[in-house]
């Protein structure tokens, strides 16, 4: 990953603060964290588990450098012994959490750090800005790809995603949600994701016409290729790219595709699918891109668009609609010794669940989704028990290859129900509290508002 | 910048190919693109430049390295000389843009880029990222400091920003914007920002109680300290707060803030400040932050909240309602020998300009900005300049520091006339189209229609 090498410091201050005064105090307990997202954005009905690879990456390499500590004296804030301490700091907490590519759904942790609490408390920035953007580009591409029906769907998303390590993860996390591939060549070399691209419409502008230019574009590569046909005239550009497609044949070779950037893309694609069959060129592909996202993808599909393949850019890559998740780092476990001080939040709207937690999903017969149950993880709860180990003291238990990830979101998505993938107006996927934990929670709600004189 | 070293392949597949052909045709002319935003984003009435200073570390930079040109020949797609060229190649050309902290409008250049046309083509996609990124955050911040008024705000969105480099972006672009400072540490050392941060909700419920997690934390930062009081009960929480404000004042310090993170806003900040006052602690501020946008602040501000300063975070660092510019970068004009050829495109609803254009900027006596005129760069008009030449021959002309840029911005802004900064409903600010380039889009455009055969 780009920033292993200089993002311990790419935290908010006041990790650093509270961890001073933990030091400065000696509370050296231990903490559990789990990490989640509080609603569904909206139109959403679940999320795609993504950015746990770079989490562990993050975790494992967890070090203070020279420049680090300088900087941080330099602020004139934190003592000798605490910037002593951090020259020294390394992770070595135990991480669970669901697979990469998992079904998840809000209140659910994604991820539940222990640790001795400066370690648990450091890493909350990082984690929580890994976890938000892969899952939120995942989900966001896992609608868009359901959209498409089995048609390839390609990232294009790079020129405008929020920057370039967003970039990256927009390939990723569209690759994992079940893209065919992305047009970000550092992501093809770093993750193995096939690439894509050809020509943009300022190449055809550079030739003295149209016809000149997909000429010139075809002498370079004979193969596979797609003409961008939208330049000047879409139709006349079709028609070009026929006649230029029948004497590739005499050469032996096929057109891939025509790529329509722009215009009425329903009404295009018909008219420029019956030229293209007129002469005799079914083979070739209409491949469609341009501000396209979900709901103009659905609705192109149900018009009786002639497509077969998009391209799709800025709105999947930010994530336009839901740009973000509310995901959040919560406090939920306290172990000093031998005794554990299960934690809760109850400020308004805003409440937490307490103690180390687990997921179970219950299943019917065939593998279908049908309820999660958020309970103790020592409970006896019937369902499969989503979080995982996935760090033992600092150290990365096991690694999951991307194709094998995209393979386990492709099952999952499967086993969900038809109508939780629903574009909108999905219903709401029951996630119930264990019996446990409501009990659990309840005894603790009461005893913090006696202990910090609260009026409810 | 994070991605200084390893930035040359995060670019779309299809500038390499088309580059390829370039190559491959002999194409060696010289071309100039623009980089401009073609539509306001919603509620937007202006854009803060920025972004310009990554653009140009990463075209002083622009080389591939061994490992590039090994991943690029494994995809079997490009020929050996284009590859052999790839190995040589640098940027050599020459940018015109307008500096960092620029108030600016649609369809006027950003940034113009003149160059052997594989330079100037390879460059697009990290150019469009890096504006695209920092001027889509800055203008939003803008918008937030220009909500709070004279009140300091704080850039709390590294938790949730798409990725670490939109952290790092974020926290930049909304100092240039006004805001006091960032929590992201990084940026503090990058850029000099002032960094500001205390404790977090699980720093209070790590103590038996709120009053023993204030103390514990005033023990460490006797200085400077700000207490966050809505844990568990908001009011009791600044009574706690008071309390202890009052036995720091005995040990000669002072208590700087409170922070309400959650609630009704407007209601706490009254009674709250109602509580110190009580106490006589007037000059204890009042921080508030929570889910805080410009919307959010500016209703706040106008119903009589006490809130002395803000933390923003996630809307403001993705640019929640609009977290993207429609940022392009097209082809304007080919030079070939001594001959010049103006480009544009008119492919429907995408209409571009040609010719290397300036834009000016037209002032009343005091300096408040009247219109602005796009133009030809030769023609004679009276106003200010805004593009500027940045670099020469690949070469950085000039840096500016980032204070520089700051103080830059706040001029701008005071010079827009009011009516443009409103948050909603702005009038259009009037940008003009010369004679000179009205007349050569005209001729072109009726040129292109003949050579490709358009029916319009």
């Amino acid at each position: 990953m780009p920033f292993e090498k200089e993002n311990i410091l790419l935290t908010d201050l006041y990790e650093l603060t509270m961890c001073a005064s933990y030091f400065d105090n000696n509370l050296d307990c231990r903490a559990t964290f789990d990490l989640f997202i509080r609603n569904l954005p909206r139109k959403r009905s679940y999320f795609i588990a993504a950015g746990l690879d770079e989490a562990l990456t993050y975790l494992k390499n967890f070090r203070f450098r020279a420049g680090d500590i300088e900087f941080l004296k330099s602020k004139g804030l934190f003592k000798k012994p605490f910037l002593s301490y951090l020259s020294r700091f390394k992770f070595t907490g135990d991480v669970y959490a669901m697979p990469e590519g998992t079904v998840f759904f809000p209140n659910e942790p994604v991820l539940r750090v222990s640790a001795p609490i400066i370690e648990a408390q450091l890493a909350e920035t990082f984690l929580l800005n890994a976890v938000n953007l892969a899952t939120t580009l995942a989900t966001k591409a896992s609608r868009v790809v359901t959209a498409a029906g089995y048609r390839p769907v390609v990232d294009f998303s790079l020129r405008r995603t929020q920057g370039m390590h967003a970039g990256l993860a927009a390939a990723r996390s569209s690759y994992i949600a079940g893209c065919a591939g992305t047009s970000n060549v550092l992501a093809g070399r770093k993750y193995g994701i096939p690439i894509y691209g050809t020509m943009a419409h300022s190449f055809v502008m550079s030739f003295e016409s149209e016809e000149k230019s997909f000429e010139a574009y075809l002498k370079t590569f004979p193969l596979n290729s797609v003409l961008l046909v939208d330049t000047y005239d879409t139709l006349k550009g079709v028609a070009r790219a026929a006649e230029i497609a029948k004497k590739l044949e005499k050469k032996g070779n096929r057109l891939s595709a025509i790529r329509l950037d722009s215009g009425d893309l329903r009404a295009l694609s018909k008219k420029a699918r019956a030229i293209l069959d007129r002469n005799k060129l079914k083979y070739v592909k209409i491949f469609a891109s341009g501000n396209l996202d979900e709901y103009k993808i659905a609705a192109l599909l149900k018009n009786g668009a002639r497509i077969d393949a998009f391209g799709v850019g800025t709105a999947m890559g930010v994530s336009k609609d839901a740009p973000y998740c509310d995901v959040i780092y919560k406090l939920s476990e306290l172990n000093q010794g031998r005794k554990t001080f299960p934690v809760m939040k109850l400020s308004k709207a805003k409440v937490t669940y307490p103690g180390i937690k687990q997921v179970f999903r219950i299943k019917d017969g065939k593998g279908n989704y049908l309820k999660d149950v958020l309970g103790l993880a020592d409970e006896k709860i019937k369902g499969q028990p989503l979080l995982i180990k996935v760090m033992e003291k600092g150290r990365v238990l096991h690694g999951v290859g991307l194709e094998k990830i995209r393979h386990s979101a492709a099952r999952n998505l499967e086993m969900l129900p038809a109508k939780y993938k629903r574009l909108s107006d999905a219903p709401v996927y029951p996630v119930q509290i264990s019996p446990g934990l409501q009990k659990l929670a309840a005894k603790l709600s009461k005893r913090i508002r006696r202990q910090n004189g609260c009026s409810a």
